[in-house]
C-alpha cells in the first residue's frame, strides 16, 4: 500500500500519526495507590524478610515455574548475588556481551573478577553465541546473557558450549519477565537469573516497583547462597537454609543488606497480577508492527530466534536501519523525519535518553572507562582492571560496533487505540516513499 | 526516695507504670501519607538523582554542617561506599569495635579486607581509643568508629591516634543523626561518615525512611568516589564531578547501583524538618531518667564522654546492670522483674530481638561466623577471610565480653507522658528495694 499523503511532515507536511493518546494502558493505578498509603499508615515500610517480600517471592516463582525467588534492592544487586552465589571471585573471568547495560556486569569487578565482552548478533543485538567459545579461558567461571529489550537470547547453542565447558550461565532478564525459550521461562533456564523491578509500571521495566528486583533459580544452594549474601538478619532466614554450613552463618548471614523496600515491592505486586495480560498484548502489537515493517524499505524489523517467545520489553522495540535502501541518509535524519511524523523513534540504545543531559551516548563497553583502559579500583595499583589488565582496543569488536550503528528504538504499545498500528506503519511508508526529500 | 509499693509485680503486686501510652510522639504522619501518595500518583517513584534525592541530600548537609552528601540505597552502602572512597583493597585491614552491628563493617570483606575487632569501652560500649593504637598494622588503611545507640565516640583520642598514624577515620553515625562532639556534628569529624535512614519514623532510625540512607564528608575527593561507586546513570553526575579522571567516568561511574528509593526518601525528608525538635525531647528524658537511675542500686546509667552530646537513639537507651549491688540476681530475672512493672527493659543488645525468631544472641563478632573461623568467600579457597586468616579464639576480647554481660537496653520516650519518668525511676527503685523476693 502506497503513502497517501506525500509531504513529510518535517519538511511541512501533515503528519500521519493523528491519534492524541496512541497507547491506553494505564500506568500507576489506584490499586498501587491504595496499597501503598495503607502501608504507610501502619509503618509498614521497612522490612526484615517479612510478609510482603514473602508474598511477592513467592508469586513471581510461580510465574516463572522457578524453584525459588528472592527479593533484592534492584537490579543490579540481583547480579551481584547471581555472580557471588556462583562463586565468581578474583582471578575469574566472566563472559557478558559487549552491549547492554553495565549494571549487568559491573558487580563483576567488585568481586574482584573481569569482565570478557563477547561480540553481539547483528540481527538481534544479543550475546552472539558463536562468539562466545573462542572466549573461554580456564579462568572463565560464568558466561552472562542478557535478554535486552525482552527479546530472548539463542539458548540452545549457549547452553550448548556452557555445559560443555561445566561453566554455568547466568540471566539477566530485567528486560524480559515472562519471555521464554523452548517452553521455558527465561531466568530458570540458566543457572541463576536476575530480574529488575526498577522503573514506572507501564514505562519501566516489565514488572515496575521503583527500585527492586529479585532472583530466580532452579539450585537450592544458589538460592541459600544469594540470601547468605544480602540478607543479614531477615528473620525467616533460618526457616530458609537447610546446608548446615549456611544454617551456622544464620541470622547474620554474610554481613550484608540487600533487602528490597516493601512500598516498592506492593506497586510490583499490582503488576505481577497483570503481566501476563500485559505481555500478551504487547506481542500482539510486537507482531502486528513487525509484520508491517517486513513490507517497508529503510527497516529490518526486529529478528527473533526459532526457540525464542519475548515478552516483558523495555526502553522501546529494537528494530535495524538499512541506509543502504535509502540512499544512505544517516539514521539521524530518518528518526528526525520519523519523530516529526508523531513516531518516537530513536537512534541507538535506551540509554541514549542520557545523551542531552551528560553529553553521553551509549556505545560498547570494550570502549567505556574504566573497561577500555582499566581502572584502579582500589587505589595504589589495585583491583582485577589493573595489574595485567590489557584492556581494549577500538577496533577489538567490529561486529558490535556496526550492528550499534543500525539500531533503532521503536515504541512499544500494550493497548493501542484503535489503528494506532496502522498510522505507525504509514509514518514509516511515507519516510521510505519520500526519503530523497531530505536531502 | 523509698518506693511506696513493696510487692513486686512479677510476684502479683501492682504495677509501678500505670500510664497507658508513656509517649506521645507520632510515628507515621499524616504529612508522609500524602507525600508518598501525591509522589505514587505522579509515578514519581523511580529516580536517577532528580529532585527529591538532590533535596533531601541538600537538606541533610546543611543540618549536618557538612559539605556533601549523597543518598544511598541503605545504611550498610553508606558504609560500603565509604570505604571504597577510601580507598580500602585487597590485602587491606580495616579496625572496627567487636560489638556493633554486623552491617558496619560487613562490606569491608567485599572489597577484599579484613575487619580487625577493637575491644569496646564497658563504660560506653563504643570503641575504646587505648585499644586502636596496638591493633593498627602497616596494613591498616581505616578506622571504623560506630557511634551506637547515638552516644558518641571519644574522638580526640581517637583522632590523635589516627592523625599520627595518617589513617582516615569512617564513622558509622547510623543511631546518631544530630549527635555532636566539641561542638560539630558525628559524620563531620572522621574523614567520612555514613548514616542509616532505615526503619519505621518514631521507632526506627533517628531519622527513619524504611529503607535508605546518607553518607557525608567535608572531602570532594571522597564525595566524588561515593558518587562515582553507586550511582550509575544518575543524571546529575556531571554537574558533581570535578575532577577530570572522574568526570571522563561519568555517566556510568564504575557501574553499580546503590541508588535511594524516592519514596523512602520523601518520608526522611518530612522527619529531618523535625530530627531537631526529636533529639531535644530524647535528651530531655535521658537526662531525667539517667540522673535518677544515679540514685538507684543494681544499675549504672550510661557514661557520656566529656565533649560528646549523644543524640538520635536507636534500639533502648543503654545501661549497665550491677548484679553485685542485688546479690548476684541474674540479669534476665532482673530485666523480667522490671518488665512485669510495665518497664520495657531488655538484656544485651538491640538485635537480641532476633532472638525469639532466630535463636540467634547478639555476640561479639570475634566470635560470629564468619570472621571467628574464616569463610571462604569466593569459593575454592579465596577471599580474605580464608588464605592465611587466622580468625579468633573466644578468649580474645574479655573487656567487650565482660561490657555485653552487664548491658541493658531502656526504652527511649520523645515527648513522654506527664509522670512517666517518676513512674519509671519508681519501678527500678521498687525491684531494688525487693530483690529479695525473686531468690
Amino acid at each position: 500500500m502506497a503513502s497517501k499523503n506525500g509531504k513529510l511532515a518535517l519538511l511541512g507536511g501533515e503528519k500521519a500519526v493523528t491519534l492524541q493518546a496512541l497507547d491506553r494502558w494505564e500506568t500507576m493505578t489506584e490499586e498501587m495507590v491504595q496499597r501503598v498509603r495503607q502501608m504507610v499508615e501502619k509503618g509498614d515500610i521497612s522490612t526484615q524478610g517479612e510478609k510482603i517480600a514473602q508474598e511477592v517471592e513467592e508469586g513471581f516463582a510461580k510465574f516463572l515455574g522457578a524453584n525459588y525467588a528472592v527479593s533484592q534492592h534492584n537490579g543490579t544487586s540481583t547480579m551481584w548475588a547471581s555472580y557471588f552465589a556462583l562463586g565468581v571471585g578474583p582471578g575469574d573471568e566472566v563472559l557478558h556481551p559487549d552491549f547492554t547495560w553495565i549494571c549487568s556486569f559491573g558487580p563483576v569487578v567488585y568481586l574482584g573478577a573481569r569482565p570478557v565482552f563477547c561480540e553481539i548478533d547483528p540481527k538481534t543485538f544479543l550475546i552472539d553465541p558463536a562468539d562466545i567459545e573462542r572466549r573461554i579461558t580456564p579462568r572463565t567461571k560464568a558466561i552472562s546473557v542478557v535478554h535486552w529489550g525482552g527479546n530472548v537470547c539463542d539458548l540452545d547453542p549457549i547452553m550448548e558450549v556452557a555445559n560443555r565447558h561445566g561453566i554455568p550461565v547466568i540471566e539477566d532478564c530485567s528486560h524480559a519477565h515472562g519471555a521464554s525459550y523452548d517452553g521455558k521461562k527465561v531466568g530458570t533456564i540458566g543457572a541463576i537469573g536476575g530480574f529488575s523491578f526498577q522503573g514506572v509500571p507501564g514505562k519501566g521495566k516489565p514488572i515496575s516497583g521503583g527500585e527492586c528486583g529479585m532472583v530466580a533459580t532452579m539450585d537450592r544452594r544458589l538460592y541459600e547462597r544469594v540470601l547468605l549474601f544480602g540478607h543479614v538478619g531477615r528473620t525467616d532466614l533460618m526457616d530458609k537454609l537447610q546446608d548446615p554450613a549456611h544454617r551456622r552463618l544464620a541470622p547474620y548471614g554474610l554481613g550484608l543488606n540487600f533487602r528490597a523496600n516493601p512500598l516498592g515491592l506492593a506497586i510490583a505486586q499490582v503488576q505481577l497480577a497483570r503481566v501476563r495480560e500485559q505481555n500478551e498484548k504487547r506481542w500482539a502489537y510486537v507482531q502486528a508492527l513487525n509484520r508491517g515493517l517486513e513490507e517497508i524499505p529503510g527497516i529490518d524489523p526486529l529478528y527473533i530466534y526459532p526457540k525464542a517467545q519475548p515478552a516483558g520489553w523495555y526502553g522501546g522495540l529494537q528494530a535495524r536501519y538499512r541506509p543502504e535502501d535509502l540512499g544512505g541518509l544517516p539514521r539521524e535524519t530518518y528518526c528526525k523525519a520519523l519523530q516529526a511524523e508523531g513516531i518516537g523513534v530513536r537512534p541507538g540504545a535506551y540509554s541514549d535518553a542520557f545523551g542531552p543531559v551528560t553529553g553521553a551516548r551509549h556505545i560498547p563497553y570494550h570502549l567505556v572507562p574504566p573497561y577500555s583502559r582499566g581502572f584502579d579500583f582500589y587505589t595504589h595499583g589495585r583491583g582485577p582492571l589493573w595489574e595485567g589488565y590489557e584492556g581494549y582496543a577500538p577496533g577489538d569488536y567490529p561486529q558490535t560496533r556496526q550492528a550499534l550503528a543500525r539500531m533503532l528504538q521503536l515504541p512499544v504499545l500494550t493497548d493501542p487505540e484503535a489503528g494506532a498500528v496502522e498510522q505507525l506503519l504509514e509514518g514509516f511508508r511515507k519516510v521510505a516513499e519520500n526519503y530523497r526529500a531530505l536531502f
